[in-house]
């Protein structure tokens, strides 16, 4: 079956907002195995809105429309779906208790234009919304399926995985269903060689690959008539990808991130972990520390920005700093040992780099990135050159930290390999 | 004149990049004074992409194409337009030499495929393209413009500031121009407030308020037949909102941050700053050193994750976290004090909080942090009350620092107000 979407609001039109909700919805969509061949953005007007309506009842079975469900004169989906659809606009009892019984929970007053929100097309199945005033609706006829969703996206996220996935999982049985192989220490590039034959060949499931700052996602997509089945044949896939791949695959989990990968590495291997930044200024302990349960392993940390920092705080010597200068080899090394001496964490990274815009020469240009990392004492230093502006090359060099904080620990516990965690 | 989006692409059909393109030229013509009443995403497919194109010729003066323009199979849509448009596609010697220039600078030789970029269609005016190899084309035709740029934001974006631009400012003289008051310190229903009678009764300029993480922007829009008639529109109404909302305001200016007007603060004074987090764990440097030129204020920072680290790093008192607990008025403090003696730093900033998911009791909920600010011996401890996600409230917390460090800053050296600076 095929869906479209009509995402409604002037906001999108000036590009006041960036349209997550699409991409979103889009993605729901194509998991459900419905394509979609076009998405529209229009304005609060009645005319363009019920134009566009109708050019999307015509050419798709399912029409998704979001935004424009408010409580205020310019709010009109609602009454152009009605109309199109031949629906006179009824009060809806239990929407009419909802929206009591939000605002008696905020111990606000609705005011008269919030009842309007309780009208619904007759016959249109509602749809609860527990975080806002808006119900939704559905209105269906022979084939057309025509879905309003509120525009906020934390109304319009939960109505749509609570209501609207199972009422579209029933029109389209079959299901398309994936698994995410993430990646790290090598580039998009390698992956693909590695796994071309796997790309090429494979029909159901697909495989692509995505670059990320510092990591490759590898998607393994299938389509299926249930999730059971769809597992069944994404599971040999993806074993194949850790067999070719090893140790570069840091999860095959949706959910975890390189930090938190990171963070359960230290926590199984029960080793403590700190960190001496200079050019990233905090980056990594802040993702590091983004990672809840993340206090028993990580103490305190440090950023230390000037020379004097790195000498005071973390024993650099004054003439390592001259002679090779703060973005050097040498400095990450010794910011990296005087680290692990002062705080006797198991692991101490040091990041030190030049992020620009200014500060560049020919042999230390802007993007140079040295970073350090010391497990139990035995030190891996290595050179980075990262692109873009001061902020990019930022996040770069805490990601590439993470990768490195992740292979020297993995390469000192050498025992402990992917498959047997 | 109207303007109309087509982004072609299937990966945002399947909803796996979101489309920033689309709001970024929005925003954009939104600016030059054109009026845009749709948006539409097609994928890579001839005839829909075709169909799309004809019935946006229709009813818009000028189409934006962007996507598509790649060498492979799969790249149609200067096909496509060309044909639309009844033009032939011949090769453009300019072009060449730019792919081969492109190639040869990266030590890289071309394929047959990238040649197809050089192939413009007849009497198109080529758009350089010096981030990559696909050139963009404008086609004219009586009263109608169509745009073709291709899909990397860091391709696109050079090319319609350069080229596009100029190109559609001759097309519509008249403009809109707008200005950012930047506000820290209230709310965005307070601004309303204050603000009410100019943002009601303002038909130009208008006012529109944006509530931001810590901040709330209120953008000033003039249209007028230049940028100079939209300067004198424009500066009347900032005058008035400056006197309204006095030290709230940060800036003017739509390039500076709320970290960059802190830096910038500092610098003034000739302070320097050093901050010691628990629960943003290195947020709030990382955001002081995205500023260049920071060193000169900043030198060093502590993440003080645990107990220990507040003890024995800053010397909060053993007894402060026995009987207030890390998260408490008390221990900010001593954080803040200890953090100034031990840098002898003039600013001192510490940042106590829950920022969940686990942890929290009654007393003490997810989202409680506590604040302190030290200038020069003279502490400020707030409290604040965060709500979302681990990650929302770290953020919220360190925005939060920033507006605590600005106004403690002020009322020091209550002699520099923002309008002698």
């Amino acid at each position: 079956m095929t869906v479209e979407l009509i995402c409604v609001g002037t906001e999108l039109l000036l590009g006041n907002i960036v349209n997550t909700n699409a991409a979103y919805l889009a993605e729901k969509c194509a998991g459900l195995g419905l394509s979609c061949y076009y998405q529209t953005v229009v304005g609060d007007n009645e005319q363009r809105l019920e134009n566009t309506l109708h050019t999307a009842i015509e050419r798709s079975d399912i029409v998704i429309l979001s935004g424009g469900l408010g409580p205020t004169e310019d709010d009109l989906t609602k009454e152009v779906a009605s109309r199109v659809m031949g629906r006179e606009l009824v009060e809806d009892a239990g929407s009419r208790a909802c929206i009591e019984a939000f605002f008696a929970a905020r111990g606000a007053i609705p005011t008269e234009n919030n009842w309007k929100q309780a009208l619904i097309p007759r016959d249109g199945i509602v749809l609860p919304n527990p975080n806002g005033t808006a119900p939704g609706v559905i209105i269906a006829e022979k084939d057309t399926h025509v879905v309003l969703l509120p525009g906020p996206p934390h109304e319009l996220k939960p109505m749509f995985e609570n209501h609207v996935m199972p009422y579209l999982m029933k029109l389209e049985p079959g299901i398309i269903s994936s698994q995410t192989v993430k990646v790290c220490g090598i580039g998009e590039s390698k992956v693909e060689t590695l796994l071309k034959d796997l790309i090429d060949g494979q029909e159901n499931p697909t495989l692509a690959t995505y670059a990320k700052t510092g990591e490759v996602h590898i998607r393994v997509t299938a389509k299926a008539e249930g999730e059971k089945e769809a597992r069944r044949l994404i599971k040999p896939v993806v074993k194949e990808i850790k067999s070719r791949l090893g140790n570069n695959i840091y999860t095959t989990e949706e959910e975890v991130t390189l930090e938190r990968a990171v963070v359960e590495l230290l926590l199984a291997n029960e080793l403590t972990v700190t960190c001496a930044e200079s050019c990233t200024g905090g980056l990594l302990s802040a993702r590091l520390i983004n990672v809840p349960g993340v206090s028993d392993v990580y103490k305190s940390g440090y950023v230390t920005y000037s020379n004097k920092a790195k000498r005071k705080l973390l024993g650099v010597k004054k003439s390592t700093l001259n002679k090779y200068g703060a973005v050097s080899r040498q400095t990450a090394e010794e910011m990296a040992r005087g680290l692990a001496f002062l705080s006797k964490s198991d692991v101490a990274v040091s990041i030190t780099g030049l992020a620009g815009p200014d500060g560049g020469t020919e042999e230390k240009p802007v993007g140079l990135v040295y970073i350090a990392c010391c497990v139990k004492g035995e030190v891996t230093v290595k050179e980075y050159h990262f692109s873009g502006n001061r902020q990019t090359i930022r996040e770069a060099a805490a990601s590439a930290a993470l990768v490195l904080m992740r292979s020297c620990i993995l390469e000192y516990f050498s025992e402990i390999t992917f498959g047997k965690k």
